[in-house]
């Protein structure tokens, strides 16, 4: 499928994003009118599902890492209030932002998006407060999206308390790499600034601020999808994305307590991602967590074909179970051959256990 | 090679697993009977070796995870009881159990397994007595053979004090699934079911226990190989299956203190694996590691062709090292050029250290 | 491109190393003339540039593991003595060595090496002194390149304190591999012995010292990249080496307070890679790092074919993101497309902000 020249979804922010973009044209505003202060931890006043595992004393390191023996309570309870966060990971799912088109002097397709970063409270798990670095509002920014050789215009806003960049992974020129000390380089407190570069090469690949500390600005959720499709597009399916993350709620920047796919753990456990019988399902695969070494993906009862970096149309491996270092992302293309629920976790147990799990619910 | 209808092992369970079918069969009085009791840390009663390095003081985490300056002691001394264990790391090497066959009404391979959880006290070091977690009554699980195409129908019998169930990679209905609150969903102590699906897709996989806590099931013990030979079979080899975990003997869940293929710290120091110069020698490897986010396969001397999970006839790689995360396999294929003793490990150093190291020992 | 018979680069030692190996030959001298006596903890005396987050208190866990608020304040500062360490990272880069080339009686092409091990104080980051193990005086040791088919004679000569063996990757019989109990074993201090073996596959390898307890003979410097080139040759290239590993400056066995690529932190942030725009580079990307569990390699605004272990003409990968394991290697080739500066970095952000990471500079 290529990308249409006309944006199918929503492209108008929802209001408190509109908000949030004002207060970042306007400068710091924004972060401050949400009242998030100098939050700096995270809050955990249970939903009253019980006291979560890893909210527990000092010394509960085997809990705070590994689940415990019996795992949140909340992987089976109540949910977080999506409307208050703003977002739905339902939603995100399958959310491809094609920006706005018009035409270069050449004749290119020329795509533009605002982004602004913002300082967000987001109920990550019932009760637990995660005073987020966000892109456009949510965990993970919006799925850019594009094909090889659009002209690509980001006009970046900073709304957030702190100075960011978007970096992108992709081929462009040094000025427009959204590193600290290079063209635009920091953006501070409401600045901002304009990346534009082509479109290449296509594949899946991922935007994440790159001002340091960088562990900080990653693990506060400052990254999205990137995605570039080839010219002549791929197969129709069921296109989704999901990136891997985690939430280091405790700030001791050695690991993390909860981890997820776009935005919420155990959320797709609570809400089943809805597939067809037989329909091909194209995942777009990215891993963002900070602190641990790898993640890794793991279907139930099926196999994927898996395309690294997405850069190829011939996958390399037929399997039900990748792994990924943080930037590594590729394409899992799979058919359900037998109606029913099936688990996706990380087959790191602990990263499961503590969010990174969901089900595909097949139907007719 | 394509399995034969008629098994070439061993069907008949030695004694002590006849007497824990029956145990399982029973009800619960399998485990009960081993004494096993409420025994919930490994002990460490030294064999007479000089004391390992990893049962120290408290503050010797250093050793606990790195070895110390010299390693376990046992590395090069006495061994562990096989007998008493019921089973010999050695023999698990080639054991592939190919089941009981029949014809389904519809001209196809029925293969018919018995497998059997049980609560065993395994010396996993000269010494060191753990209290695990089976299949069979041995680590890593019986190896499950069969070829794609063939109807599969394994009897599940839970004999250990705690619930199971047994998940297999591979293709199948979500009712056969092996997890919680599907199909039969847990199997509860004395419990029993059956799992039954085709062979698909062909390859090297496993099956392990999926009841929570996840990471102590897994860590426990509760894992195998489980190979779908293609149709057309593979060429003539030295078959062996590896399975790479580990022993968390401080139950802390935060990492292992103890690693190992099949079964038992360093066996292959002691039992070099006898090989053919120049015969092809093909290994099913497996990585169920708990805790540790990879694990790692290195050869001397030589270098394998590649076959992540064993889904493709051709290799992705030549090399000397790889890399898997947990659920991760596939297939080594090498001929050794040199006739001597060629080390093989993790390399992961501190893994080899504590035990993933062993031999190949080639020969004319 | 083919390894030339005549050697391009400079096969004579410095004087420190002329020393160090009259030393090594009239036995344990050598580190001892060096006065590093006992020394056996890395002192850090800040050179200058204010205090580095790393060399805190010992409650300061998270600034040891993650660089703190700002990482090490030499990121930006000064650099080290690179003529007291007697190598520099730039030289390193570019430097192969092809040893002293003969031919056999039957005709082909011998190549050999003196290779010293011996004990070094190395200033590893300003003001911090490492007592290092190293072959040839430099951390990574010289990188070995042959041709395959070539006849390699590697002569070892053991000036350290502590015995070590030269054990290499690639494909020898058992009694040159370099372990203790094959061939000539353990090499004592102030012994020597010969390593000969034939060079095959084709590819990117490496060689370490394979003597107990191996994670810290790892850990103190003692590994160099073999590299074996096909006999038809690779396209014309830039072509790097890049080891990429780190420094245990604690001694504690559980982890690296700095990360690197070719001995020194943070060198190519001050003296960036030089490469000419649109010209083919060709990296020779090794991974030595012990204690973690995987190391990572990002280049900004650009992609590279990865050819894993560089044994096959054909990459597998096209991705700007790649992890290895430690033993693992492959060769990344790319070309700019656009003037200026791109970071390349681990993107495991942690070793990131201690010390892996560099820039390229590219230009007409």
């Amino acid at each position: 499928m290529t990308a249409p020249e006309s944006p199918e979804h929503d492209q108008i922010p929802p209001s408190r994003r509109r908000f949030l973009l004002g207060g970042a044209l306007a400068g710091t505003a924004g972060a401050a009118a949400l009242g998030l202060g100098g939050a700096l931890t995270a809050s955990a006043n249970n939903g009253g599902s019980g006291q979560p595992d890893h909210s527990g004393g000092g010394n509960q390191i085997g809990h705070a890492h590994g689940g415990g023996a019996k795992g949140p309570t909340f992987r089976h309870g109540s949910t977080v209030d999506h409307e208050a966060n703003g977002f739905h990971p339902t939603d995100i799912l399958r959310d491809f932002d094609y920006g706005r088109t018009s035409r270069t002097e050449d004749g290119r397709v020329l795509r533009e998006w605002d982004v602004y970063a913002s300082d967000e409270e987001i109920e990550v798990a019932p009760g637990v407060k995660y005073p987020a670095w966000t892109f456009n509002g949510r965990i993970p920014g919006p799925t850019l999206r594009c094909t090889e050789g659009d002209r690509l215009r980001v006009h970046f806003h900073n709304g957030s308390e702190h100075p960011h960049t978007m970096h992108f992974h992709g081929m462009h020129p040094a000025e427009m790499d959204g590193i600290p000390g290079l063209g635009a380089g920091t953006i501070e407190p409401g600045g901002s600034t304009v990346y534009e570069f082509d479109a290449e090469p296509f594949g899946v690949h991922l935007y994440h601020c790159h001002v340091g500390p960088l562990a900080e600005h990653m693990a506060r959720g400052l990254y999205g999808t990137f995605i570039v499709d080839p010219k002549q597009g791929r197969p129709a399916a069921d296109e989704q994305v999901m990136v891997m993350h985690g939430f280091n709620t405790t700030f001791d920047g050695e690991g993390n307590q909860l981890y997820a796919v776009n935005g919420i753990p155990f959320h797709y456990m609570h809400e089943p991602v809805r597939v067809k019988l037989g329909e091909l399902v194209r995942i777009y695969l990215i891993n963002t967590l900070e602190y641990d070494p790898i993640n890794s993906f793991h279907v139930h009862g099926n196999f994927f074909d898996y395309y690294p970096t997405g850069t190829r149309l011939e996958p390399t491996e037929f399997t039900d179970t990748i792994i990924q270092g943080q930037g590594q992302r590729g394409i899992c293309e799979m058919r359900f051959k037998y109606p029913g629920k099936y688990m996706f976790h990380a087959h790191k147990t602990e990263f499961a256990e503590l969010g990174w799990m969901g089900f595909f619910e097949v139907t007719e």
